[in-house]
């Protein structure tokens, strides 16, 4: 079972590196880092650069799909070339998934008309545009295609996709090595449950802005 | 403030990359990738590389410094010029803090002889052979050194450091940043929590052993 994670400039980190940790230790699995050229792709704070094994040409054919956010994915909403590889690797995957805003990026590439997604929370309604119908739940599955929510909700995601796909013992065995048993020290991570200035402020500053 | 995050072969991808997306959330901090040799450094899977841009000569003050684990850390353990570079760096740092098996590198650092830590649930045990009294709270903090639990707790680490070192406010912003309101699928992430037989099986085939 191949795995691609699609990298590019000013993608999140833990956006990608969260499904990473889970999915690649599903045992039989192999993760591809991919992108556009091969070499290091940095994130949007700079600081941190993955490294991209793969390009686009030689991965065609992955089983399950990850793209990641990041500010980076305003620019590939327009990349004409980016978003053909989606769709030409989506008609083939078993699960095409996306992590914050790059759920914005499976709606650049049409692949969310009249479904159900999320993105992350600053940036879930700019889905409408494309045609898809915003959530607000952490993990949105609708047929093949999973979204999830902000930054760190890749980690649940990737964790009901190995449920989804190869059962709930290994996706607990996985939880248990990983130790997930997450203790926030705040009950502030979503704009529903963090105080008022705070989500008012984070709107003033965002930089998920994906004009159509 | 500078932070500097400790790269080696075998390190575990999400360890590191959990405190880093934090923080450089932070404004005003700087991150740095260090290793004994800049370059692509590899993680205990092989498939994710991080670049390390600096190498322990060049990042000799960091004001908080983070050490993640992984399999690879068991070579650091024997590794004298890294862990006299640990020991170096720890006594000018504001924070020293670990990951997973990262506290076993702080442990044969002689960092925490006499003091309270964790580590993954798999490790914990091996640092009473360094002196340390474990601890199975998720983060413990013991003075200046902050230790974390198994891989996905250096994010609860992070957020606490930066409660601690920013204030509330700093930390639930960042929170609400990465929408961090976590909702694993299963209640699975700890031991305690965990069917029996998961567990056996886990702690049947780990690769935890760092012996003195």
């Amino acid at each position: 079972m191949e795995i691609a994670i699609l990298l590019f400039n000013g993608f999140t980190a833990l956006d990608a590196v969260g499904p990473y940790e889970i999915l690649r230790s599903v045992p039989g699995t192999t993760v591809r880092f991919v992108a556009a050229e091969a070499g290091a792709i940095r994130t949007d704070a700079g600081s941190l650069a993955i490294v991209a094994d793969y390009t686009l040409e030689t991965t065609l054919s992955p089983n399950i799909l990850v793209v990641p956010g990041g500010p980076g994915q305003a620019a590939l909403m327009k990349d004409e070339k980016m978003l053909d590889w989606v769709r030409q690797v989506h008609a083939k995957t078993e699960w095409t998934t996306s992590v914050c805003t790059g759920s914005l990026v499976l709606a650049a590439a049409g692949l969310l008309k009249g479904l159900r997604a999320t993105s992350h929370w600053l940036a879930r309604d700019v889905l409408r545009e494309y045609g898809a119908e915003p959530r607000t739940e952490r993990v949105v599955r609708d047929g093949k295609i999973i979204t999830a929510a902000g930054v760190s909700a890749g980690i649940d995601m990737a964790l009901r996709l190995v449920a989804l796909e190869w059962g709930d013992r290994v996706a607990q065995t996985i939880q248990l090595g990983i130790e997930y048993d997450p203790q926030p020290p705040f009950n502030a991570g979503s704009p529903e449950k963090a105080p008022e200035a705070i989500v008012e402020w984070l709107r003033s500053r965002s930089r998920f802005l994906a004009q159509k």
